[in-house]
């Protein structure tokens, strides 16, 4: 999808992005320093819940890692204006709940790294990590926390 | 507590800050790179230690957020100089010692997101993520990750 | 070891940077923005896996932690060109894979602060924050997430 805008290629995904979700307690959705976007951590819409390696395979984990990006997608959006403005998709760390012998978080979070890639391009590339979490608000299957660098 | 400095709202609030704590190993309590200064974890005073879901309810769990952001605040006067320095909280996140069914980190967090907001008011708005840790450091119960930004 | 290059120290200490080893999944290995660079969760050469608090003690885990650091230097030196370019260690995650019950969190990443003490001095000194993940990417015993700032 070489040559073509974020929306375009966001249309040609078949995405429609939702309204930035109400943070789920007191915080912010996002917070700009210079030209960088600290965005609060994001579960999937609908809240579905239940652990990697127990509840749910790989596969859904990586459904989940996709629609926790959206969400993300949906506040940088309202944070920067346009997904026009974003010049980076700097950093991802991925929380996944997870059983102690789970051992396929990475396949996991490439559910919302491939977003970032399918939607950016080039400028989706990003730095990540990922690591299994006990237990989540709400026992979403998944927490994406992100950083990007947008346009001045 | 609008129109308030941050030392009138410290006050008003009974809040005395301590000396700024010792790392509990081999770093630095913080580092500034220009305009950003980044704050080591930092645990509740005292060393209490049990999990979330298991030994503590989630409003103590609340309360020990609150003590450990207070000694974020103490780490954050010793390197910025003052907390009038402080222009923005930027982004928290939260580390909660938890069992694997505990499912209300975020009410947990609010512990230290409010206390932010009360101290800073407007500036102390900020970007947050929070998860079950399985374990941590002495069997504390949260250790709270932070990063400002300060006037240079 | 005052007044020594980062290259001399690590001569010294006898450690011989690899090269950077490929991302685990589909992701960019750092990102640089302004002068800061961010780099992707690294574990120790070899792909041990295993848990602190069962599998391995804490020693073994802090040999664990400077092997998973050296793995961060190699990709740092990839990044900026030389390690000569790295003008401070900012702040390092340690995402330790443990029991439920296990303490010494600190004491397992104290070999990743201190192999970046040894190799840059006092620009090694750094903010940091460690918890217990249930579990890892292939199980491994740890992974560190780390920024670095850089000439520019």
């Amino acid at each position: 999808m070489t040559g073509l805008t974020v929306y375009e290629r966001l249309n040609r995904l078949g995405i429609t992005l939702p309204s930035a979700s109400e943070p789920a307690a007191k915080y912010a959705n996002y917070v700009k320093v210079n030209n960088l976007l600290f965005v609060s951590g994001k579960g999937p819409a609908g809240n579905p819940d239940g652990k990697l390696g127990e509840d749910f395979t790989t596969i859904a984990g990586y459904q989940f890692a996709r629609q926790a990006g959206i969400e993300v997608l949906a506040v940088l959006q309202s944070a920067a204006g346009s997904l026009d403005n974003v010049k980076r998709v700097v950093k991802i760390q991925g929380f996944v709940n997870a059983t102690p012998h789970f051992k396929e978080h990475h396949k996991v979070l490439d559910g919302c790294s491939d977003l970032m890639l399918d939607v950016f391009g080039d400028k989706g590339a990003h730095a990540r990590s990922v690591f299994g979490a006990v237990s989540l608000r709400d026992n979403l299957p998944i927490i994406i926390d992100s950083l990007f660098e947008i346009e001045q």
